[in-house]
């Protein structure tokens, strides 16, 4: 599922779960490891990219409707660990968005040290909204922090699924560059970042990063409860499961 | 001084208190009792619009300044509950600013949901400074969350009156649309939002305004002692009888 | 070191250390004194220039290399002192950036009312990281008021020195005047502000800039000992000496 290629001291780590990268129970925990792996064993800094036309289509929405309260308990608690872990990671993280982010693709990007977009005619954004589902607080805060407040309330209430070039405008993504460059372009930006002084550069930081860490800390922004009983609501399941009959059809 | 008008699941609360929808203590009592009956008797969204060429001249202050300490107290808190009212209220609420709106009408504006000008030689701005008045901490922390502290912070010193086109650009309000348009645009804006899943757009809404609403419980941020001292003060009776008499003399 | 410029109720304190108005302890003394004492003697506003081409060039570097962890730690504090003292200035501060002014001299500007940047090939940022340096939480809070929490991350973990157009673009200066007319600018900004209803103009700044003032009554986002200990790490001092040496043999 997931495909490592070494930069010199750069590792990407290439999402690769055929069709659409959707983020799964298994492909969370991997990737998870993965990081963690990467960052024990030297890699100075990581680059999370996608396939071409498609980082990820978000959560495996027709996997995770199979699951039950426990199961969905258990993922959702894995997902934050991963969120937190790329927000607290000790070596800078780049995303690569190699093509589609929306949803649960965007949320990763968003706890990243850097957004960089292929070109093309991509989309992205949280819209959650728009297939029942309410993000937590702490995916809230992150936004916030990235495009501010008023933008954040605008944008996750309608639930948005924006072009790049409109993400570009509002901060949710830091560039857009042609595609066949998008992974050289996030080893660039890492390399530049480690030849800085080191120790400053990390204290720096973890000094810069240490509200998106600490939100991890407080239990009710993560909400896992809220999310859960949100997820097996009436209106979810009937709008989640029209969703997958759409998709099927589509297939 | 109010007019009802019902675009289907979607009513428009319409300021008409000739000549300038000047808020008194009545029209905001009124206002405040509308808004609270109309959601509880089903509205889905509110549109709060104007007469043309103005929405809201703000606060009377002709009127006003008859009233003593304790009227003066009685009307702040009233206003309070009003905003308080547009922040926490269980629909979406668009303001339509149909004109000029300083002071008081951009108040009320910052805790709507959406800001929609008339096109138009328009201004609005929180000039309160310019006539003598400080706004209380929670009007400040309304406009920090719409266009960021710094801003804030030039605009409310400055007591600014901007044109519509430069409150576009800090972020005041969301669009500029031809004049004949400006209720049609935000009723639409309403459906749009009442045609996403409902439980995820009403619970998303109000994790993302919890800010806003949260900033009433804090008395600090109220501050009624402060204002109502600062409007009896020497400079600022001064300020605001010299403003009537030019009024007058204009009229 | 220091000149004093009259226009009329607006004092100009203009830096003159020459070459480079490098910030040593004796400069940072003199310049928190004077405006302490222009203040008090009744200026209504204050302006701080500097050289044609040079608003200051930052630390001292040279000098505070050859002080004991003592004399570090006394001039650390004197900074603050002079930081707050900008931050929390009974009268307004505008900053007439009259030419480069980068690390220091940005930070400085950071806590003045306004900044107004002399047109030209200019340079300024927190480029801190790229001496080896980090800057202290208190600094990190003022630059994400004036350009939010995630542009911040990025300028201050890249160490970046910017032009002054970029700086504008990112909101951590007001304005690009002519060179001849930046003081005068300046001037009229201050003249602009004076003429409003006192009371509620100094009410209304206290207001706004209560959270830049209050950030200097929290001990951690000081943290002296974390800045101090990171002065003399060796990787910081390598840094620095290299920098030392790399100026002499410019000179």
């Amino acid at each position: 599922m997931l495909e490592l290629l070494s930069h010199d001291d750069v590792t990407e780590i290439r999402l690769n779960r055929p069709p659409v990268n959707a983020l799964n129970p298994a492909l969370v925990r991997e990737l998870s490891d993965t990081i963690a792996r990467q960052t024990a064993e030297g890699a100075r800094a990581l680059v999370l990219s996608g396939r071409p036309g498609l980082f990820s289509a978000g959560l495996d929405v027709p996997e995770l409707l199979d699951l039950d309260e426990e199961g969905m308990r258990s993922f959702w608690k894995d997902l934050f660990g991963l969120l937190e872990r790329i927000a607290a990671s000790p070596v800078p993280i780049v995303t690569a968005l190699t093509g589609h982010s929306p949803a649960g693709g965007t949320v990763i990007a968003l706890y990243a040290d850097y957004r960089i977009q292929a070109e093309g005619d991509f989309r992205l954004g949280l819209n959650e909204v728009q297939v029942g589902l309410v993000v937590p607080p702490v995916i809230h805060q992150a936004l916030v922090r990235l495009i501010g407040p008023y933008a954040a309330e605008r944008h996750l209430v309608a639930g948005e699924m924006i072009p790049a070039s409109r993400a570009l405008e509002i901060g949710l993504i830091d560039e857009i560059v042609p595609a066949e460059q998008v992974v050289e372009k996030a080893v660039a930006w890492c390399r530049r970042h480690l030849a800085l002084p080191r120790r400053a550069m990390q204290t720096t930081r973890a000094l810069c990063r240490a509200d998106l860490v600490g939100s991890f800390e407080d239990g009710k922004a993560l909400d896992v409860d809220g999310f859960v009983r949100g997820w097996f609501s009436d209106e979810t399941q009937a709008t989640m499961r029209a969703l997958v009959e759409r998709l099927k059809k589509n297939a």
